[in-house]
């Protein structure tokens, strides 16, 4: 296995300055609200994971040119549109450390953008041509409002099994990821089994980046994430770790664990961390999200050696070990 | 101009049964949640008017089948995910007579369910096969999206023009209804003079549906509206009936009517409609109403008689004259 140097993703910063670029030229719209509240979630943060997935996949493949640019913000501005239906939902007053949209504007206008976004995601799928992008494309939203609709079924729910626990992030997060990376691929007019390595590939990076996500809610910088620690759990998000640490705890740490669960404060954050590390829940879920990344590493394997492949283990590397 | 016989729609029973069949058939979903907020926003009433305008559509232009049945539940979908953010957005509690989504599951989940209904609208625009129709259907979602956003941007203004509540309703209302009616020509492979001409015959449909919407929002009967009248004022909407009295009213007049619209009870409902009818304001709006009538049967002059050809004829008077 080559390990991959995580400092050749600064190459890609022009990339980044592009799509950038393009989300805010994309944003055309008769009403200005929405290009304000749109710019409010789309400028402030986020890494652009997605668009990169899909114009390295399509480059991968074949496809070069500007175009790709243009097209990779329909997956950011989808992306968008669930962070802002979230935030309603979850009544979030800070992301990525600055105000929700919610606060600024209301949740009312920010349903609607949120709305907006979402149609025009799919207005730019629709010019690339490709009734089968469209196709994956709608597909993939519709598998992402089941999984919000599952994750809020099963908010506060401790007895959320693993395998539901995966069920809820592939399809809120993996499954846009692997939409993109497979887009990226039909662009490229690749035979089917490399557009099927490539979605799997996306796949197994989302499942790795999800996990990752949802360690770092414990175990991460407050001020490095923009956010309160335990955020997730507050909300009634039961992840990975504590799953892990529910099913592995004596009968009395258990009962503990959901007392503390149950009613969570920030004093109580310090004896929830020392109870997820005493039974290892953490480096378990390291463990897993690196056995995904391994998954990643093999679907990249059907593919000759290029800079795109370079940049897609860096990537990976990448997402497993970011601290926000 | 033919006066149509309204008692003619009786014979699109069998259609709208069959519509309401796909409508649950459609349904599909992994989360038994969803189906059942999508059923209860679904079958607790509404017309079908916007399948039923497809489906007309397309066998006028000579396309005729039973998949029109599974397309055309492709804009009921497109309208349930609307009315059911609109509700959230709303706070409503009663629509068509009966407990509102949200007041039932709550706002989160009710959100999440528009987003899968617009999804849903969409990926089944995809198994049409047609990349156009994609094109239309997701520019009218954008555009509605930007209807809801200028509706709410202009809630509680008096200052209204009536072209600012043209567009509002033309983007909310109207544009879904011309979709449908394009949608349809598209797959009949109609010439473009002839698509255009039933595409404009939906939005005359569309305006005049709305217009009488909000005429009955004053002049309807709260039992037969299933909620209670002057709802839309209530929540903000100033509507054309209104828009008219206060650009003719004496001074005075126009005093008390903007103190009654800031601040209405039901025992105000009465002094409110005295005033609206002082000035003719609800007469005005039928006489609008009854000119995009007029508009939308002349759209429909490039087309030979046909047996949908009458059945347009029939839905535009219902359209007119309907009290619910």
């Amino acid at each position: 296995m080559v390990v991959p140097d995580k400092s050749i993703l600064k190459n890609l910063e022009p990339e980044v300055a592009a799509i950038n670029a393009a989300l805010v030229d994309n944003l055309q719209t008769h009403v200005p609200l929405i290009a304000e509240v749109g710019r409010h979630i789309l400028l402030s943060g986020g890494k652009r994971i997605r668009p990169l997935l899909f114009i390295l996949s399509a480059r991968m493949c074949g496809c070069q040119g500007n175009h790709l640019t243009g097209f990779s913000t329909m997956f950011e501005y989808l992306h968008a549109a669930t962070l802002l239906h979230d935030d309603v939902i979850d009544a979030s007053s800070v992301r990525r450390g600055a105000s929700t949209a919610n606060t600024i504007w209301g949740n009312q206008a920010v349903i609607l953008v949120g709305d907006f976004l979402l149609a025009k995601a799919l207005s730019l799928a629709v010019t690339t041509d490709k009734l089968k992008i469209l196709q994956v494309l709608s597909h993939a939203t519709t598998m992402m409002a089941e999984g919000e609709i599952l994750q809020l079924l099963h908010a506060g729910n401790l007895k959320i099994s693993e395998a539901e626990y995966f069920e809820v992030i592939t399809r809120k997060t993996a499954i846009l990821m692997a939409a993109a990376c497979r887009i990226g691929a039909i662009l490229g007019e690749v035979p089917p089994g490399q557009e099927e390595a490539l979605s799997q590939m996306g796949m197994n990076l989302g499942i790795t980046f999800q996990v990752v996500d949802d360690i770092l809610d414990y175990a991460g910088d407050a001020r490095e994430l923009g956010k309160e620690v335990c955020a997730d759990l507050r909300e009634g998000r039961v992840t990975l770790p504590l799953i892990y640490a529910l099913a592995q705890a004596s009968p009395p740490d258990r009962e503990r664990l959901a007392a503390i669960a149950q009613a969570l404060t920030p004093e109580l954050a310090p004896e929830l961390r020392g109870l997820l590390d005493k039974y290892g829940s953490l480096d378990y879920a390291r463990t897993v999200a690196r056995s995904y990344t391994l998954k990643a590493l093999e679907n990249l394997e059907t593919f000759p050696p290029s800079q795109e492949k370079t940049y897609f283990w860096a990537i990976t590397e990448e997402l497993l070990a970011r601290t926000h």
